[in-house]
């Protein structure tokens, strides 16, 4: 029997294994897959570092031969095509003999949409597809964005007062926002693949871009600087925003500044998502967020960002926006 | 019996009555009063325009004789000081032998304090006070920062894009925020005495301050300019953001822009409440909405603002922000 709510509680689970990947999985989807039987989940997986092995090789080797007759809740569709680097999911989850698999998406890349399930059908297992698909499309945003836009996913984070000042005049931008809101600022750096600032930020403050969690120090992304400086041998320089395209596996950047950069970004369409850290103070003629993009009527401006989320960090506000499709 | 959940309830009655006259009580408080009997709400009043009838001779004469035994709520305690214009709302109290009368605060005017509940106490009326008080003062802040300050209570109302603009570089700004927003900013507008605007606003948008809300036509407050300029007749001119102390019958004042004239009043200390509407647009290298105003250190910009509300008009977030005491 179907049951969607069931469907829906255990596919939640799948999604957010799925975010463990966020960030890490080169040029691979950040996929989540549980195996379920009997009310019981017998196997979870995740897409590891690097992209493999695939969040379905994992979970089916916890289950073991438990898996046959078990439910696959799997937040996109299993691998079809063939690699070098071991079997198609879609081969080993047939191998297994479940009796279900339960899909919040297809798959995206042509090698693979429509073929993983066609087989699975073919293979007499039930399909189901569309299982919580907008939060799966969310959380794998970056390989979703990377194969239909040829570009990283990426995120505008800006740390602001209520006046929407990044800093005061004298550029002195310590501390904003309090902990709480720098920690999960962090904790969003660990879940990016690269971390973009400008040269005019990268000179006046020499940031690391590092993640600087207990725990999570080796999830720093691959730090980048747009516009011409001298930069330390591991990091990368790239001349304009449209250069993001010719980063290798690399599904998240993340753009933390200052003003020009957030600017050139935006003006060039290339900003899925807003991160707002607005802490409440008021600095009054400081540095603005933002520089000219290029808006030449506000009604241009309306019906661009959607908020997604918004909550509390201590005394400051995050608030998530979504570029507008 | 006391029953503080059931006191809480009918103070909080008042409380909204008393909301009704913010803004158009001259020099005297937005008070609220019901009188309840048996459960039963048989008199209400607010402080009615101009300061007179008193809220509570206007909810005596509802209940009539019937007052006597029932329970009086009121925001504040009954003024006791001789006036020329009618008996003191203690005196009528005493006459209407009630029970008990409930008070959120007591008055914060020496000629009244104590002197009301002391006397209806002699009178062998029950007395309680401190229902709801932190809320009484809030609605009534505008006569309680006039009596400690000497000068009115005054909000500083701004509509920002999510980078802090308040208007485009060209000085357009019609509209960053919706109509709900703005119906909701007219009706702040109807709750103040008196509205203020820098002179640069005034000679660049020629604003008429006036409520346009249907049926509050005639709520719209004083209109005043802060610099040198020519004012119609009815517009009062001050020279500089102290000189709100010498308004007549001023409560409450709005302070609507710009950037320069939120700085002035920021900067001299006097502003007690942000009206923050935030609208999801980003415009990018706009105006700022408020400038220098003299901070030195990003520490002293902390503790300062206390989140009291938040709510979504529409796309658009309206945030209320009080000066820390």
């Amino acid at each position: 029997m179907l049951n969607y709510q069931q469907d829906s509680r255990f596919m939640a689970v799948a999604l957010a294994l799925s975010e463990r990947g966020r960030g890490r999985t080169g040029n691979n989807p950040n996929v989540g897959c549980i195996i379920v039987k009997n009310g019981i989940i017998i196997g979870r997986g995740w897409t590891q570092p690097g992209g493999r092995p695939h969040a379905e090789a994992m979970a089916l080797e916890q289950a073991g031969p438990a898996a046959a007759g078990a439910d696959i809740y799997c937040t996109m569709e299993p691998c079809a095509h063939k690699s070098e680097r071991g079997p198609t999911c879609t081969d080993l989850v047939i191998a297994a003999a479940p009796a279900r698999v339960i899909l919040a998406t297809l798959d995206i890349d042509a090698r693979t949409r429509r073929h993983g399930i066609d087989r699975l059908g073919e293979a007499g297992i039930a399909v189901s597809v569309g299982i919580l698909e907008h939060q799966a499309q969310r959380v794998m945003a970056g390989f979703f964005t990377r194969m239909e836009k040829k570009r990283p996913h990426v995120t505008l984070k800006l740390a602001l007062s209520l006046d929407g000042c990044i800093a005061m005049a004298d550029g002195s931008s310590q501390w904003i926002t309090g902990a709480r809101a720098r920690a999960h600022a962090h904790l969003e750096r660990a879940r990016c693949d690269a971390i973009l600032v400008g040269s005019g930020t990268f000179e006046a403050d020499q940031p690391r871009l590092t993640v600087r969690l207990p725990g999570l120090a080796d999830r720093s992304p691959q730090p980048l600087v747009l516009g011409k400086t001298d930069v330390p041998d591991h990091w990368i320089s790239i001349a304009e925003p449209t250069a993001i395209s010719e980063l290798d596996a690399t599904n998240w950047l993340l753009v933390e500044g200052g003003a020009a950069t957030a600017a050139s970004f935006l003006q060039a369409g290339l900003v899925d998502r807003l991160l707002l850290y607005r802490a409440p103070l008021v600095i009054g003629g400081g540095l603005q967020a933002i520089g000219d993009i290029g808006l030449v009527n506000l009604d241009h401006g309306h019906d661009q960002w959607n908020r997604v989320d918004r909550r509390d960090l201590g005394k400051d506000v995050l608030e998530i926006y979504e570029h507008a499709a």
